[in-house]
């Protein structure tokens, strides 16, 4: 596939990609766009071009400041614009070619959240991450528990504090338990983590009360994004005993701002692990399930320096999003458009592959150096953490953008 | 206060109370209003006769399906508004009683869900209700974990599966674990349970990074409703560990149709208990902060009786909801307006005020008998719960509706 549009050959936005998002120009509303190298193509303005006319799309979707609306129409249409766009950026006498107006560059947009989200549930499906977690605090001979290889293991999070890349966070405050104390202390939290995950957002609804197989999960989910989990692990270590981590986690996540559909995925699936024990059959899957996905962290110091400090790849899921969908559903819980899932910290099997600073550093056993000779077994103020995530195949790439948010000193 | 609207003695929505509620008649479109006695002000109506022009509301919030705008105005006007609707209800030549139009029979009426709810967070809040469980599946001489009476134990819930009152919902299915099993089955939850709750709905936003104190709390508290947290314990049993619970939970909660307002429920303050060991400062409160509120939960057999099951009250609150508004806030979690925030299951400290099945059947080894003789160690089929809750104090009486769901068979 050839695009008359210039794009880098390293470009996360290739022909192949064309991903969803919001954004806007200089304090303009936010509004529907669609990324193609350096560029954004304005669905607001293509659609006004009449160049879509015949995909019969009511055009006050595309200036909403979320992608909702769009998304609720369904595949059908979304993909079929993302594969009319395509198909214009291919064809030298396009009306896209012919209405340059219709680009903007990324350079002079504001990305934004590219869509409301309902209710956000974080899973915690790689079994390198948890065995790493399991085997630090409790017992490396039975690292996971017994319910682990049965169902993917989830949670719900807060939506109200998922942001966009780009936006920054300060350093929560909150309880934590000192060693051998039984008295909690308050203040900013020392443990300030990243954790390497991807998210997904669901693109259909299927009501309460009934189940989505996981044969048809993937008609639910609209695409994905990288997304940064910021943990803080000393206030999780005080409170999360017995319901689950709360303030620990609910001070913000992070996601990249532009949503790569599933159907741009497609052709970078690959098989995931051999599931032993067998699951239940309404978690039974066929077929390749996972993707092959290169995700890349970097600290970057104050100073600016990019410190590389972990290489994952989405593929060392042990539980595909189909069967957390699946799952999900299975007793009858509604998700809706919007709403956003997780995969829990994706670690591979080395120790350069573990997707948070928790396992990277080995509880603060092993800090990390960085370029300019400071040590990290956390995250400290004024870091921002970088991701970066990216597929390729046969001569083919799609990449999901950075996902940035540097950490601010607690006030 | 005499109000010239005929008002039963033991009505709920007395001339003290006026809850705020969205309601539709006859497939009409849902929109705001007041609850008196028997009937409801159709604020949409009542705004269009120009009765309430002072006020400067723009009427186009009581229009909508959910309460969130006008919420979202703040209280000088949501409460300004009420003030304004119980003088015309006391005054013989008010606009209201002229204009007979603007009241609906609540007979006539459908309820619907009074607010879009962004996120939702359940506490673990009274400590009867920690220390029964942590009696039964613990340890009766260490019930509570160390944590506990040092913060208001919480975690996030599902927004999506909240429903009103008188929404049926479907037996959940999922993985329970057999006794003497490391095999999970897979089949219709045997140990659907009630939670009697009281849930509040969150008024105004803070902003990401900013922490709300316990003496502003209440500002940010719109109003009170019931809610009823459904819960599957056998699937909880399994899926709990280590993150909490999930699909025990997700599958449905109830909350009663009626928004009772902070304001009303002012004249029903009541201490809390001394707190010892004192709690960190950006958790100490001054003033009473617990609300005496007496909450009755029955089981409708399907043969129509109904039995009182458990008589609780509000008061046995252990942490108070401005403390729940001020830690969830402290690490710079943001709070919308729509949110919803519950008490968790509340017991009193006697047998028949338990707010569970799990507790009043203890584990189901003194299981419930029903009038027509059968016995309940959970919730059967074709059971419907309804849970009421008044508060009374020197001749005013305000309450909340009945919260009522019949669980239908799993398909």
């Amino acid at each position: 596939m050839n695009t008359w549009f210039p794009v880098a050959q390293d470009s996360d936005f290739s022909i192949y990609n064309l991903p969803y998002g919001v954004f806007s120009v200089s304090g303009d509303a936010p509004r529907a766009g669609i990324a193609i190298g350096d560029s954004i193509v304005d669905l607001k303005a293509l659609a006004a071009t009449g160049a879509i006319d015949s995909l019969d799309i009511d055009s006050a979707v595309f200036a909403e400041t979320t992608l909702n609306s769009f998304i609720s129409l369904g595949k059908t249409k979304t993909n079929g614009l993302r594969l009319a766009v395509q198909a214009m950026l291919c064809d030298e006498n396009s009306a896209l070619k012919a209405n340059e107006s219709v680009f903007v560059k990324q350079s002079d947009a504001t990305m934004h959240m590219p869509v409301s989200v309902g209710d956000y549930t974080d899973f915690y499906a790689s079994i390198d991450h948890a065995t790493n977690v399991g085997s630090m605090f409790r017992d490396p001979a039975n690292a996971l528990f017994p319910n682990w290889k049965h169902l993917p293991v989830g949670y719900h999070g807060r939506a109200s504090s998922i942001v966009v890349s780009g936006t920054d966070l300060k350093r929560p405050k909150g309880q934590t338990i000192p060693p051998n104390s039984d008295q909690p202390v308050f203040g900013p939290s020392a443990r300030v983590d990243f954790e390497l995950e991807m998210g997904f957002i669901i693109g259909k609804e299927n009501g309460l009360g009934n189940s989505v197989s996981t044969k048809d999960a993937q008609e639910y989910i609209f695409g994905f994004v990288m997304f940064n989990d910021w943990s803080a692990r000393d206030i999780q270590k005080w409170e999360y005993v017995p319901l689950g981590p709360f303030l620990a986690k609910n001070f913000g996540s992070n996601i990249s701002a532009w949503v790569v559909t599933t159907e741009a995925l497609e052709g970078f699936k690959t098989p995931g692990p051999v599931q032993d024990p067998a699951v239940l059959p309404y978690l039974q899957i066929e077929g390749d399930q996972n993707y092959e996905v290169n995700l890349d962290v970097y600290i970057q110091t104050p100073n600016g320096d990019e410190n590389l400090v972990s290489q994952s790849n989405f593929k060392y899921m042990y539980w595909s999003a189909t069967q957390m969908v699946a799952h999900h559903t299975v007793n009858g819980c509604n998700i809706r458009v919007g709403d956003m899932m997780a995969s829990g910290t994706i670690s591979g099997p080395e120790p350069h592959q573990y997707g948070s600073m928790l396992e990277l550093a080995w509880a603060g056993s092993k800090p990390l150096t960085m370029k300019d000779g400071t040590e990290r077994k956390f995250i400290n103020d004024n870091d921002t953490v970088v991701m970066r995530g990216y597929a390729e195949r046969d001569g083919k790439r799609i990449g999901f953008g950075d996902v940035s948010c540097k950490i601010l000193p607690a006030e």
